[in-house]
């Protein structure tokens, strides 16, 4: 019998977009369950608080059954460990993407033999989108509906009145 | 009878350099005129104030005739619309750029239909010449007079006097 | 009165593409001519002969009024030069592409002083498309019916029972 | 009960390296079942036979129990379906390797609206391993045993006495 | 009689890894002597004050007889200057350090006509190892004692008890 | 006493162009010696034959007082072992050049435990110049004398008026 294939989708997720959603799917569909790992990211300042990026992250994946939504603290490698899996997700969108996460995954393992790294390209629609971005447009009050979950645009809107 | 050709060059400008000033007269010798739009930046700190980024653009440009500077809020998009035109002009300088280019390009594509991007080389004298290096130079007390405009270069060096 | 704009945009065209005629259509509202210039390219072999590619290249363009073909052989900055125009096109598709481009737009130059290069990158759906790759699947007997104008697909398809 | 998840490796395998090995044995341990899948190539000219690269693939292979080597002829996507599945891996070493292969991961996408393109990072000793370069090495004379399998070694020698 | 040969290798070495005393170590097989020069680095925060990153490098380069570690205030092609060199030494590890590299090597060019830029790649195991990753994992308590000297990563540690 | 620095600067050279002796006259200032290592090239056709760009060499260099032109068979690691060096110069243009380099300087690790890879970028005026480049201005009766030694553009006519 085959060992369950877990694999582990570590990001900030500042917030999550369409272009997230769609990565996880895919995974979704490649292996039996997918994690979400949301990084506390102690060391740069995120727009979203934690808790927020979580709420939003579990209720944008909530149609995908094999798939869920957890924060972490400390590396991601040994949250793989802890989770008992050693296949981490990692979504490529551009070239300058791709340098820093060869950097990652040869990082990761020189920090953990055991991790492989398997990248995956969005679709098509959500091949240059990404969070910063997402923040900038929502800023000067663009519409973002098309770029990230209803939820998302919601919050986005709301702290624009916020502020 | 043919339509005027107006387009845009949209950037921070902070502060504008000889590379930006290049690309102006190369894009007023193409199209009927030239609209320099200044972003407002609100989700990053610049180092020049709006009004005075403004100020330096209007001043650098004052010998191109079919050229003038305006600072807008909210979407580029959005700007193009109330001029009135559809083409965007953007300066390319390295790889790196290229692809946030055309993160934003498609962004732009995703926002407004009918927006293109049209992208120009700077003259060789100021292919790697960027903004940022320009404030790094000024800001260890180096001499930027052969890489912005006059009334810059003396801007930056009151700012250096007032820290 | 202001001088007619004529853009060149100079190529193998082996065989030209949607993504080539989309770049066509595009330069072809901002400038007042757009002359798709035929390289006959003596350096390396083609898969389509000049007659060819120039019969396919005035097909594909016939129903945009201000555009047309014409092969030159010779640099292509004597070429625009002879059309009396410094406006020369380039699409951009990738970052790959980008290196090459800036290193041609930068010898053009060396070679005339006058030429500027205008890059326009091509709607999304074709934005990876490349000659080669369409040659590639036509030589599996793949379908490129969505790639390339409904001429080029024939003239596809004829040249593999030919062989 | 969970389908069996095929993923197929294309390539030329001109000839096959350590790295391509290391991609199918990482590939192995995600999914059940990997199918190397060498193109005929009909479009450029290879250094060994199709009967040579798929001999020495099958010789290569022949310890990692669920993966084995076959050649194909036409599109990949094809083949791909043929097989049953909607997986394929293409091993990642470096930027410019990344941008070709997000060029055919579209263009394969727009073929096949089904098929998801997984890729992996061969481990750090084979990083910038390519199958050109062992190719190089041997034809002066250059001893590659530590670069591809021993019978691709002793293959290149044989080859290098023939000629 | 042979001018004794120097060069200076500028940076920020916020902190000081592996990496850096490699890419001195290469150097001082190449010239006569090597002088380490940290930025003071006015325009952007560091994790370390100037006067720890001193201390630091100085440890880590005391085995390195014709090597030692200054700090400069001000332009590196002035600090080059004063120490009577043009050569400088730049440590490459991937294709976006380049890009910025070439910025800086032409700036540098335009500010002082002498300077001449040499480029050394790291040895493999430490070809992706940036300061910034390495404070990154040292946040989240990750260990770095294979990534940095000894005296940095004890550095680290008592960074991360104070705050 | 100091052993005296070699230094070797491989490369088909065909032909040599102002980038390459730009680049040798940097190296003869660092070094105490510079070798220009022509490569037999038997993998690939060359435009010149190994006489003819060896004599173009030599020509080209003959200015230069410690450097000097030499044709080699086999593998650079091998020809710079028997020179009794281990420091070899390559240029760098531009971002795809460096991938390719950064694969060649770590396969040339991996077969020579010794080399170590020294980048020079050429001046400005030579930043984007290649051999190929070269070759194709001139298949198209361009003029070249602004990048190549007087020597090769005579030759480069010599053969078009031979074809």
């Amino acid at each position: 019998m085959n060992k369950k294939k877990i694999a582990i989708y570590p990001g900030t997720f500042d917030p999550i977009t369409f272009g997230h959603v769609n990565i996880v799917k895919k995974a979704s569909e490649m292996f039996d369950e997918v994690i979400m790992a949301i990084a506390i990211d102690n060391y740069k300042e995120t727009f979203f608080s934690l808790e927020e990026r979580e709420k939003l992250c579990k209720e944008s994946l909530k149609d995908i059954p094999n798939a869920r939504a957890e924060s972490f603290d400390g590396l991601v490698v040994d949250f793989a460990d802890k989770l008992g899996t050693n296949i981490m997700i990692r979504g490529l969108r551009a070239v300058s993407d791709f340098e820093y996460e060869l950097q990652l995954a040869l990082m990761n393992k020189k920090l953990s033999n055991k991790i492989e790294t398997v990248f995956l390209v969005p679709s098509f629609d959500y091949l240059y989108l990404s969070s910063s971005m997402v923040r900038n447009i929502a800023s000067v009050g663009g519409d973002v509906e098309t770029l990230v979950p209803k939820c998302v645009a919601d919050a986005l809107k709301q702290k624009r009145r916020d502020n």
